[in-house]
């Protein structure tokens, strides 16, 4: 840990979907991948402090069970056997769901998350419960980068991320309301997908900006992300009233894409030279291997996108702040000792939003998104940064000016855990078209297979 | 109780606005406004049993605290002072949520829904939960109609309809994914809102099937009706990512539609000739008024629209197999016990809707959304009867035939205590289009108005 010579390639992360022949053969057991989980875990878990609570004996019979089905031949899902860490704002039946909170403290709902009852069903191994910011807010928490204990792992899904990105688990779910699944997985080395708005059940999961909010899936591959994220919208649903993610059961094959448009968005004047270095090079791989880069000095219609995109930081925060005061306004009424200080100031600001100026935004919104989906036609994808740099030193959460605008806008976004900075992970982003989250991990997985070989 | 000789033009329900101006010159005070409607309801509860808890001494408080604001010309809000009931699906800080469930006997969440809390937040007196069906669901409760207690209240705003009703409070919440407004205010002859879907917060509220459910606000007239809708909008918010109720704080003066469209759906085949006969007289005198009545027979374009509205029941139950699914299903399998027999049988259902055929009924759903705007420049809205007669004897929560359809489309619906059958009160009900609910609250006003100095 602390691995001053951190480089993307040699760095493991853990993955599931290749245990499953063996499972099958019999050369391996979900029971000894869980302790090998255990031991991964055991291993830093004191410096990294990833998570609130390992569920250990729960989760080993559950991997003997899983174990049996798979030596019968009869394994549940593609996710039969998986240990699965659980963010801390998403609801389980068998351990507390504190919100990172105090007020909290053994609160114990009577049922899972609808996305943690999908995976369960599908004989998922849900290890433990993760750390998450108080409330998925602005102060940091306790957890440390896995690979840099002097840095930031990123927030609030900070122990999902560090976890994944930690190389413990194979995969694990956090959410995201401005920042807080592409940023910590950009800051822990992890993949992780923030599916179109809705396409993945938030019921039983706590809401910071309702409109706003995804659940976040992180996996040490692309693969392993695809499967749990359409697990959980084919047997959780999608939100009610949405359609969920399409596609099918295994991810796509990798697809190489013609063209992707790169965005600057607010974060390129925000970003430091080193990253803008690393990601330059970056993009010059991808057109070495033949892919056509666009950005706004290519293409009129990508320059109005980023000067509407320009504005995505302040509405963001317009869009939150109204969204924000239930209920976080009343426990700061009634508890106000018990409100971490950012998460008290910016919920002082929350007080002055009027229902008209919520409106405005909302159709501020509509127009990004109609922008968004007018160049669906000008490339496959859009690539950008996952952060301006890799984690800063602390435990600040640190800057989220390249997610707000795949919060606000709703469509899928990647982190692929595919550059380093500083020897410290930087992820690069893919923003794709809304509900077209299975083209956009076919074109992640290319990316990222031909970064790998190339 | 149980006269056998209702009458909608003779029967008093409470109105809060008409005293404001009694508050403000000291003829009348919220505390003996409060103490009116505490003696009404000692004089039916015991007969009726609408109310799970009754916060006297806490409202008495509340009362004064009003009072005082009266006294010093400083009235928080058009609702500061108003005794509201709140059913009890939805939280309270101060009072127990149990949904009507033993399952969750004195829970205790620490906030207010937030269409609570913006009432209280305008002073609002939180005088206390009203009974509903289980979990919303299809068992009776054991709250009485106020008009005749062999009959059913309807459901599963049971206990807010009797409350409001029978005449013993101003206003009350409910909610309704199904019918569960719109019917038990018919029934016990109380006016109610459905707003547009999207339009009241619903955050902190059970949610039977989240795309269909919406808060429904019951007065005792719509005056009172659109205050409190109004204020819980402008102060509470629509639900995330929604506008909101479009409208000023106080309700629109009644406005004389010029034309109606009558509508069948699927419900006038289940009506009784008696209340067939009482609303073709109703409707005669909307003509002798000089509006001009339409239906299917008048224009293909409405008859295109009965005939995708035959679908609805089937539509509604597809949607509602799939959403109702989190969390019962889990209720179901840990606590079989404790979910009532109809719930059961409908949670056996629903396991079996797939995904594809839920996206299914979502696209129906668009293409019915669609018809229904088309007839917005055809009339001012839409008449129909809030329910296929008055309550059944028994308490079975009644037919939802006529309210099926506002709750999949989502547009604005009311019911107005206009009619009586068999000496029980029937509703008529006035549909509109999406946001446009303070048009329809001043049609629906109009009509009152109309039927009761004719």
């Amino acid at each position: 840990m602390g691995d001053p010579n951190y480089d993307p390639k040699n760095h493991k992360l853990m993955t599931f979907h290749d245990a499953i022949a063996k499972f099958r053969d019999g050369s391996d057991t979900p029971r000894a991948y869980l302790e090998r989980c255990l031991e991964r875990i055991d291993a830093i878990e004191n410096d990294v402090m990833a998570w609130e609570i390992i569920n250990t004996e729960p989760a080993r019979m559950a991997a003997d069970d899983a174990g049996k089905r798979y030596a019968d031949g009869n394994p549940l899902s593609p996710v039969d056997g998986m240990p699965i860490g659980i963010k801390d704002l998403i609801e389980t039946v068998d351990m507390p769901t504190e919100y990172g909170s105090e007020l909290f403290r053994d609160h114990r709902p009577i049922r899972d998350a609808a996305s943690v009852n999908a995976l369960r069903k599908g004989g998922a191994i849900i290890l433990g419960k993760t750390v998450t910011v108080t409330f998925g807010g602005g102060d940091p928490s306790r957890t440390r980068n896995p690979h840099d204990l002097t840095r930031t792992p990123g927030g609030s899904s900070s122990g999902t991320a560090a976890a994944v990105g930690g190389g413990t688990i194979p995969g694990a779910l956090g959410t995201h309301a401005r920042g807080s699944t592409i940023r910590p997985a950009s800051f822990c080395g992890a993949y992780a997908i923030k599916a179109t708005f809705g396409a993945l059940n938030r019921q039983g999961v706590f809401s910071a900006a309702h409109s706003m909010d995804h659940l976040g899936v992180f996996g040490g591959d692309l693969s392993d992300v695809w499967t749990m994220s359409r697990h959980i919208s084919k047997h959780g649903g999608g939100d009610p009233g949405y359609p969920g993610l399409f596609g099918g059961d295994r991810a796509p094959p990798p697809r190489k894409p013609a063209r992707l448009i790169r965005l600057e968005t607010a974060g390129w004047n925000q970003t430091d030279d080193a990253t803008k270095a690393v990601f330059e090079d970056f993009l010059g791989g991808l057109r070495d291997a033949g892919i056509e880069i666009f950005d706004r000095t290519d293409d009129p219609s990508i320059d109005a996108y980023e000067q509407v995109f320009a504005d995505i930081p302040e509405l963001w925060r317009s869009l939150y702040r109204f969204e924000f005061q239930w209920p976080m306004l009343q426990y700061k009424e009634r508890y106000p000792d018990q409100i971490p200080p950012r998460l008290l100031m910016g919920l002082k600001e929350a007080e002055g939003l009027s229902q008209a100026e919520y409106r405005e935004a909302l159709n501020r919104r509509v127009r990004i998104r109609d922008l968004h989906r007018q160049l669906s036609h000008r490339a496959d994808a859009f690539v950008t940064l996952s952060s301006p740099g890799p984690g800063p030193v602390g435990l600040d959460q640190g800057s989220a000016v390249y997610n707000e605008g795949s919060s606000v806008i709703g469509m899928p976004a990647l982190s692929l855990p595919l550059m380093a900075v500083d020897s410290a992970p930087v992820g690069v982003q893919i923003l794709g078209q809304f509900d077209e989250d299975e083209r956009l991990t076919a074109i992640g997985r290319w990316i990222a297979e031909e970064h790998f070989n190339s």
